[in-house]
């Protein structure tokens, strides 16, 4: 019998709530709309939902303790989104214009800086006991985040990238601050040490195979269900773990195949290059070994929420939440 | 007989040291490289020295308690050039490529946000009982400081501007950063929020008459000296206080004069118009204006300094550094 499903409702609202009743600044209208905006935008809110559930596991009075830092953690995300949709020149995200394209990029970068100084005062409130080390590991986390993106921005005019430089640049761009997010509301929550670090590291490997998951679902994944065209990685020349995988397994007529198309980006070859590079990847069975790190790092993950000490009952939404993340049943 | 030099050298040295080993980070080098590039481009290091004759004013013992938040304040200063820069597509900086220029603008947008989280960073060893007073301040500026170069964007493109509007400007684009860095130091030096307070209003007026100064100098200071072209806002229609107080004072053939101008930027009308607009200056004595509202902000902060309860010995360094700050004599 599949687990029932999770309910996160009560943590969901809560920050729905918190985050509507947000004040980030009022004049000039220009750095402070676009703040909004961007934080309207949605999404799925994963990040504060991680330290809530973090502080949910040692207490029951999460939401004094942890529900403003959370906002802190959803709003640093948002920060990092804008100035990576500037640097990225995407036009869109999540199906709205950008704040680079519907303001300009100066209004972008200026709007951005803010939302970084905002996210820091919300962690201020943060008992003093705790203050100093949260603050720390945030900003570790915040540079951390940048290192990523700046290895990822590397990696495009590179020519040679190897799996390990790529996991290291996913862990970086985007699993640290899952794991810093978790980390951070068991922290607040009465955690120790030890037991934060279990679930930072729990966070981080989510994170890893959430991203690997991603790659594999550009090309492997239901269009409808995916909500993006399915090859879009390939037809960008994305080096994604799956391509950096092919290139290094590949034989000499399949690497003579992918390179033959990488570079080549026209939209009428579009379809024949997501066929004839995915096409490699089946003879290479691609899917199946990124389906088996993504399992080795959830099972990973999975090893250090059970080696935190609380009852195996609390850990049931977190556990429930990473399933859902995975798309899996168990 | 004029004052005595201010020997200033224990503090400079004590900071110029303090910056040179600063570390950034390492990996990947195209986000640190140019932080530490951005860094030794030099500059006089005001703000910093500031936060330290902030904290001699109430202490000997400035070094421990107040040299890394005023390296704060400077990496923060220097984050705020870095973006600046890009915003205002400024090819050089202190006669050197900017970090735009010589790297790219994603790399000086990355750069810099590190840079801001850097600056949070060197304040976490603020004693416990301070800290987070000190954290809000330093966020509250941060933001001002955002909001400020956000109007003088939005000036440019604005028909009118009245003066007051240009004052709060450069109040929160260049003061109040220069009133945090003494309130910074004074508080970490053993101020009363009183001292504390007085001495950011010290800060505040110096800053918004040094403005005002620089504003005045490149109309009438001597090139060699200044080290910037004469009339150079002139040429590029910068809307100083110079410009917004002739627009307001202009009759009408003044005003003709000035808006024919207004606009007019090619490179070999420039001598032309500023030798007109200078001319509308001249008959509605702009300049003497002006020197009358830095005098009016100095005399305030004089106030401020004065009103501070410590030994009027005590206040001689930062009295000095105001003074030459101005380049008066007394």
């Amino acid at each position: 019998m599949p687990p029932a499903p999770v309910d996160l409702s009560v943590f969901s609202s809560a920050l729905t709530t918190a985050l509507a009743a947000l004040r980030y600044g009022e004049t000039p209208e220009e750095l402070y709309e676009p703040i909004r905006y961007s934080m309207r935008m949605g999404g799925k809110r994963i990040r504060p939902l991680l330290t809530l559930l973090g502080a949910q596991l040692f207490t029951d009075n999460w939401q004094p303790l942890a529900l403003k830092p959370a906002l802190a953690v959803e709003v640093f995300h948002n920060f990092t989104l804008l100035h990576d949709d500037i640097m990225d020149q995407a036009p869109l995200r999540r199906g709205q214009p950008t704040v680079h394209t519907k303001w300009n990029p100066n209004v972008a970068i200026l709007s951005g800086d803010v939302m970084l100084v905002r996210a820091y005062e919300l962690l201020f409130d943060i008992e003093p006991t705790l203050l100093r080390e949260m603050l720390q590991r945030f900003s570790q986390t915040a540079a951390e985040v940048c290192e990523g993106q700046q290895l990822d921005m590397n990696f495009e005019t590179e020519p040679q990238v190897s799996i390990a430089q790529y996991i290291d640049m996913i862990r970086l761009k985007t699993a640290v601050l899952l794991g810093f997010a978790l980390e951070l509301g068991a922290r607040l929550g009465g955690a120790s040490v030890e037991d934060a670090d279990h679930l930072r590291r729990f966070g981080t490997d989510i994170g890893i195979a959430f991203q690997l998951r991603d790659d594999l679902l550009d090309v492997y994944g239901d269009a409808a269900t995916f909500g993006k065209r399915v090859g879009g990685d390939i037809v960008s020349d994305k080096k994604t773990f799956l391509l950096l995988t092919a290139l290094e397994q590949a034989n000499e007529p399949q690497n003579a195949t992918l390179r033959s198309w990488l570079g080549r980006n026209t939209l009428e070859t579009a379809e024949a290059k997501v066929e004839a590079v995915t096409a490699v990847y089946d003879q290479l069975q691609i899917r199946p070994q990124t389906e088996a790190l993504i399992n080795e790092y959830f099972q990973d993950a999975l090893f250090h929420l059970d080696a935190v000490q609380v009852p195996t009952e609390r850990k049931a939404l977190l556990r429930g939440l990473a399933l859902q993340l995975m798309e899996r049943e168990s």
